[in-house]
């Protein structure tokens, strides 16, 4: 069996009855499993994650876009999260038994889709991009919602799909293929939101960090905390262990302990036990080993 | 699905046609998956993990004890590891969808059918122990295979199934139920053996260590190191990344170093990830945010 995951991004983090509303039709569409959902108020934003097969996904991210472009006003929407669409991002994502171009294939054909469904200028990113200088979500989405109309000036950016101008009140949207990605945050024993910036800015690729990680500082002016918020996109290549000592050792330069972390939705079984694996220094250890997941292997 | 696991120890470690048989039979068994096997020349022992339903492992025990006993003769058997029997220790393990209760009831049902099927003296273990001088696996194993008739005679000693005689080439068995026992070993940077026989004094249950830890110091001489070979018995209660702190805080005080752990054979998966948690401060991860162990779980 061919098993995707897919995670939109939506932008709503506080108004629940809009996300009840995209996972009820979701729900009702065959072939797919919603796993997760999760939203921040802060951030005004929502996470949705489901697996299927190809056919059960797509239908299920066009019921989507039906639900959230009709709910979800950009015009109106503060948060801080930078975000492009109401849906904002779509990434698919190789589990089992399917390929990379696979899952390329399948962000192409969704994302003309909903481009001609919606009159919605669609970006493709990551594996599925159609140049070098749109791999990247945080190039695609720089400027915002609200610098979305001078953005779409440039011919550089003209969208893969759809028309020149955004959508009104659901801006664009990036719809793309990738590696699973671990939502990691770190939350500092301080209120100073310069050392949260200063150490994300020390662990992220963009400023001379890990290859795979990217990393603001924000506010968690609730909790009177700040924290170090990080996607990291090939836990393989730069482990969670890893940037978690870096994260660590960083904050201890300030005199600023580390509370706690966190994990926002799903991670795959193998970035849990490498973590072990380190904490515990075991060698020779195989992914057999784990009982599940020697139960889970053919014979 | 109610899986259970099940480990039975055989007293056969040098002649592997013996152990190929009992797990040809094992494997005809419906029902029921063998996951491991690992046999041991200096102790003449081996080791099989088998997972399934209670009524497919029923029938793997009986196949195993039908081929272990026509084969296996105690009265000419020498190894390192003390024993009681032919099949020396059956534990069953509740895994999923499964309590302690049930596992007790299968050994119960087990050993009765064993004892009768082999006029062979069975003792109830661990949570299925009818008294707590025989919930200890070692004071019921005391005497080995060599001292087993006169044990026999003592009242105290009655077995809970079968006859107060020794069969004659097959001893006594030991089945019960308990929780997944974690082989956990850690290999330190000198060739002291007095220094890790203390730090295993330091850390075990017996000498004033954590409740569900035993331990011993060995010598590896070939690696010109020292190792401190543990079993966890409950890793929910005393956790694996407490246990290796402790030892790794011990041998500091010697100025030894840890060179490296290793997990003999197969661990719960929420070993590792709660070892996960530990090393990065995860805060309320809940065990289906791991994507492999969401896409198990019931709708």
């Amino acid at each position: 069996m061919a098993l995707i995951e897919c995670v939109p991004n939506v932008s709503e983090g506080r108004r629940s009855e809009v996300i009840d509303a995209a996972v009820a039709a979701i729900e009702r569409v065959p072939g797919v499993r919603l796993l997760d959902r999760s939203s921040d108020a802060a951030h005004n934003r929502a996470v949705l994650t489901m697996a299927g097969e190809a056919a059960g996904l797509r239908d299920a991210v066009l019921v989507l876009f039906d639900v959230a472009l009709a709910a979800i006003d950009l015009r109106a929407h503060r948060g801080e999260h930078p975000r492009l669409g109401a849906v904002d991002v779509v990434p698919f994502i190789p589990i089992e038994g399917v390929t990379m171009a696979d899952c390329v294939a399948l962000a192409r054909e969704v994302g003309a889709e909903i481009a001609a469904r919606h009159r919605l200028p669609v970006f493709l990113y990551e594996e599925a991009a159609t140049s070098p200088a749109r791999r990247n979500l945080e190039d695609i989405r720089r400027g915002e919602f609200e610098g979305l109309a001078a953005k779409l000036t440039d011919p550089a950016w003209a969208p893969d799909f759809g028309p020149s101008q955004p959508h009104p009140t659901a801006g664009a949207t990036v719809i793309g293929a990738r590696m699973p990605l671990i939502a990691f945050n770190v939350n500092l024993a301080t209120d100073q939101l310069a050392i949260a910036k200063q150490i994300a800015a020390a662990v992220r690729h963009s400023s001379g960090g890990f290859r795979f990680v990217k990393a603001l500082g924000v506010a968690l002016p609730d909790r009177g905390m700040v924290q170090v918020s990080m996607n990291l996109t090939n836990y393989e290549k730069t482990p969670v262990f890893r940037v978690f000592d870096a994260v660590k050792r960083e904050a201890a330069r300030y005199g600023v302990a580390v509370v706690e972390s966190e994990i926002v939705g799903l991670v795959p079984a193998r970035a849990m036990v490498a973590t072990a694996e380190y904490a515990l220094q075991l060698a020779d250890f195989k992914p057999g080993q784990v009982l599940e997941t020697r139960l889970r292997e053919p014979l």
